[in-house]
């Protein structure tokens, strides 16, 4: 198989929030309505943030800094049933990439203000993208082992099995 | 700034396609469509493939591996007038990374067969998340420079500016 090797990435920022330990959170942006957070960007990345004012929501991609291992089944906090790793949202994931859309209250200087924050304090930033709901949304969609557990998102909470 | 420490990823497998130069593509899966691809897993992975099968669309987070530099200002496809990096969805950002949302058409063993792919054909591929409209869909967006050029997209190919 090609280019199977390392990549390397450096955060661009780190995202601030209210949730300092990893059980008792949100489970995805939908649970945290409201929550607000921040993210200070690196002084070096100022100049890529011109334009980002537009738009209402951001894609955030980050690590999950706090996952010290992987598995490839895991029970995810939606179920009772061991789900391969690749269908479930769970952050102890062979390559620890979190994503979460939020919405973007306001920009001053190096500071992002942001709402909807399903993110633990302190998570390195690796990219920022704009929503774009003609790019970002698709209909007719299956969602598996999901369907129907997915009405229950807003109020679940995390608790400590992702470690 | 806190963990600011480089981070290091081992692609999970590679993307295959029908494109094989950077000019030409589409420039978002809204205008792949019907584009046929698949993905082929690194063997140590493919235990966390189960259940994968009951979606239809797969979010793709892959390695910009072309990409061989960063600028903060870009030209984005759809414009003509430069923008700051976080606010398009140029490859040529800080961490190079992608994401794709992509029907899943059907599993066999080590291989997804993938359509609406906008991807480059050797593209390592470093997550595959479920799409589940309950998390990934937001409402009532602003797009800022994007505004009325989103139509764009489905005819909109790339040509040679980012390398």
């Amino acid at each position: 198989m090609p280019i199977m090797t390392p990549i390397r990435y450096k955060p661009i920022g780190v995202i601030q929030s209210p949730f300092k330990t990893r059980a008792g959170m949100p489970i995805q942006p939908a649970g945290a309505e409201g929550v607000r957070g921040s993210i200070k960007i690196d002084p070096d990345y100022l100049e890529g943030l011109k334009d980002l004012e537009g738009f209402s929501h951001l894609i955030l991609i980050y690590h999950f800094h706090l996952s010290a291992d992987f598995k490839l089944s895991v029970v995810p906090f939606l179920d009772d049933t061991p789900r391969g790793v690749f269908a479930t949202r769970a952050p102890n994931r062979p390559n620890p990439i979190g994503l979460s859309v939020v919405k973007l209250n306001r920009i001053e200087d190096d500071t992002l203000y942001i709402e909807n924050v399903d993110i633990i304090d302190g998570t390195p930033l690796l990219d920022i993208k704009p929503y774009v709901p003609a790019f970002d949304v698709f209909k007719y969609t299956k969602i598996g082992w999901l369907t129907a557990k997915e009405k229950a998102v807003p109020k679940k909470k995390s608790d400590n099995r992702f470690k």
